[in-house]
């Protein structure tokens, strides 16, 4: 391109994801008071939608917050101090469940998984039974640190019938692939807006399940602005508690009537589809998958051809051809490299940035036949109508 | 009007408050990734403004989350369970401090003073002298519910020179008066989006002074998603520690420089003015004020006129002329309404909510003569270059 020329930009990362324009005109209306008739309608039908992509007929709590403010809640809500809990560590986003355990003083029984691979859900089963008094198991859904879904299924399975509960981390996941909340019996999901809900970053959002709940009366550790109770009260009146994200939940009635204009299992199709694409180009142009046993359908994550720099690779696609996409985290640094096709995407996104990768790849000497990526996802992309 | 017409929407509730339309078309942009030097420049210039704004050298902690999270920020940040605080209580908001307190643990000494009366210097003089121990005061720069602007600057001097903080809630005053946290010596300032600072409600804002960082790092309540220690090494990069309301922040850099090209001089003034117009006006046309010693230039409150009906009337101004203001909360529902002037408004919102109220003022019964509020506006309004 001519030294000038205005830079197209993509982007490509776990988080946050691009906002149709519909949503963007959407959130650009003009403010509304939050204790109105007119956000009462707007509230309820955002909240029913969410409930619709949890896929359960209990109330989603909506925060106004990061996706981590809703890991707070599920922590802070259901346990009280000394608590011994379970966190599956299988990633950057397992070990922040830890984290937040150990920070409000809960004796954490870790269960590790190497980086790359889903949960070894009999090491789960053996740790279960060695700790009868378990208070919750937390798990990730798509661990978009690592690019896998864990088999979250089987997990909350090995809870029922136990005074354990199943907490899931479904950030990157709800809206991408199918996390059912009640036909699986987990009892406390979350999610936030800025992945496949295709909004922008700044809401969280929790469903709980009756087992939940039922914990929560007897949780004695302290919150207030994470208090589900208090905000679930305010729900039932299609309010919010406290002066809720106004612009960012208008934007989320208009996401939810994209995704129902869709439905969900055409949107749970996109999303394999997408991901399958992905990950040919990138086994096409010579390259090994990084999660090779459950790829998640939210990210695709790829080991960095040997010999290469894969946080250079990352910014030559940024700087030189305007493509975001992320880099590995952590002891993954320069070793990964991560693609997204979580929310608003279609196959010309992924035909745009597996040709930019090509193109890099190629000037960093990796050798392989330049358009053979591209070639690769065209195969899975025109192969349903 | 004729029916059917368009009902004209305007909002003048103490938050959330109209978004400019350069800040709405900024925050519809299309989505950045806020791990990239794009966002970091974003963010550190909103950063930097809200020095600006809050008057200290210190840094300033941007929180996604309501006002209250910074106000929750504010307690768990700074305190150890078991700690004896004092709270001002003379308002809903006075009130919130106390109930956050008392949800951590904290020891809660209240010094309340009646609705609509500004805080008691020598009261609190007393209280802080018979409680040596007192590890904060907690007080409300601008009580929305009541419509007081609060003595902060003589509360902040009887807490230096001794080991007690200064923790204020300038969430409806940053922006529309001047509250310099360095010069007055307030040790924690909150502040949120969307009141003055003419943003969607979403953010909280922390300024911290050194006595504040210092009592930090020994205070012992739990937190996590709200850590302030952990968000400062991040901001210090210009980084987030969680995924941020990215537009939110977008469209804060763009009210920034609003504010900037205004002048925070002129901008106080310009609320002086307003305030001043509508307190002039509603006395114009009969009506009592109800913060008389110490009105806040963010928000006006005013009695009911006798005999008259205060929900009806703000529900008749919304529901027939389609204009938004508050009217009394708990102890004071139906007996007082509040006409919001913080942030994005000029001479001519004044002029068409005090229209409106005299319209429905005249239908409901009360006796003044129509124009007479609007004419006493005029004559503030016109006074000043």
């Amino acid at each position: 391109m001519a030294a000038g020329a205005p830079l197209k930009r993509y982007l490509l990362t776990a988080g946050p994801t691009p906002v149709p324009e519909r949503v963007s005109l959407a959130m650009a209306q003009p403010m509304i008071f939050h204790r109105s008739e007119a956000f009462a309608a707007v509230f309820k039908e955002a909240l029913e939608g969410l409930q619709w992509v949890f896929r359960t007929t209990q109330p989603v709590i909506c925060i106004s917050g990061s996706g981590t403010a809703g890991m707070e809640a599920a922590v802070t809500n259901f346990h009280s101090p000394g608590d011994k809990v379970i966190c599956l560590r299988g990633g950057r986003f397992g070990e922040r469940w830890a984290e937040l355990c150990q920070a409000y003083g809960l004796t954490v029984v870790p269960v590790d998984v190497e980086w790359g691979r889903p949960m070894d859900v009999a090491a789960l089963k053996a740790v279960l039974e060695q700790t009868p008094d378990a208070r919750s198991v937390f798990a990730t859904a798509s661990e978009s640190s690592t690019g896998v879904a864990h088999p979250i299924r089987e997990i909350a399975a090995l809870c029922s019938g136990r005074d354990t509960l199943c907490i899931v981390d479904a950030i990157s996941a709800l809206g991408a692939f199918d996390v059912p909340q009640d036909e699986w019996g987990i009892d406390v999901l979350v999610g936030s807006s800025q992945k496949a809900l295709m909004l922008p970053p700044g809401l969280a959002f929790v469903g709980v399940s009756q087992k939940g709940w039922a914990r929560a009366r007897t949780a004695k550790l302290p919150r207030f602005y994470l208090d589900l109770a208090r905000m679930l009260k305010s729900q039932e009146k299609n309010e919010s508690t406290w002066t809720p994200a106004v612009s960012l939940i208008v934007g989320l009635r208009e996401s939810i009537r994209m995704m129902r204009e869709e439905g969900l299992e055409a949107i749970f199709a996109r999303h394999r589809q997408l991901a399958e694409a992905t990950r040919r180009a990138c086994m096409g142009l010579g390259c090994e998958l990084f999660a090779t046993d459950a790829p998640s359908p939210a990210v695709t994550s790829v080991r960095v051809p040997g010999g290469l720099d894969g946080s250079k690779l990352v910014q030559r696609l940024r700087g030189r051809w305007g493509i975001t996409i992320s880099g590995g985290q952590e002891k993954l640094k320069g070793k990964i490299f991560r693609v997204a096709h979580m929310g608003y995407f279609g196959p010309f996104d992924i035909i745009t940035a597996v040709s930019g990768l090509e193109m890099v790849l190629a000037e960093l000497g990796h050798t392989f036949e330049l358009g053979a990526g591209v070639q690769a996802a065209q195969r899975v992309l025109g192969s349903v109508e």
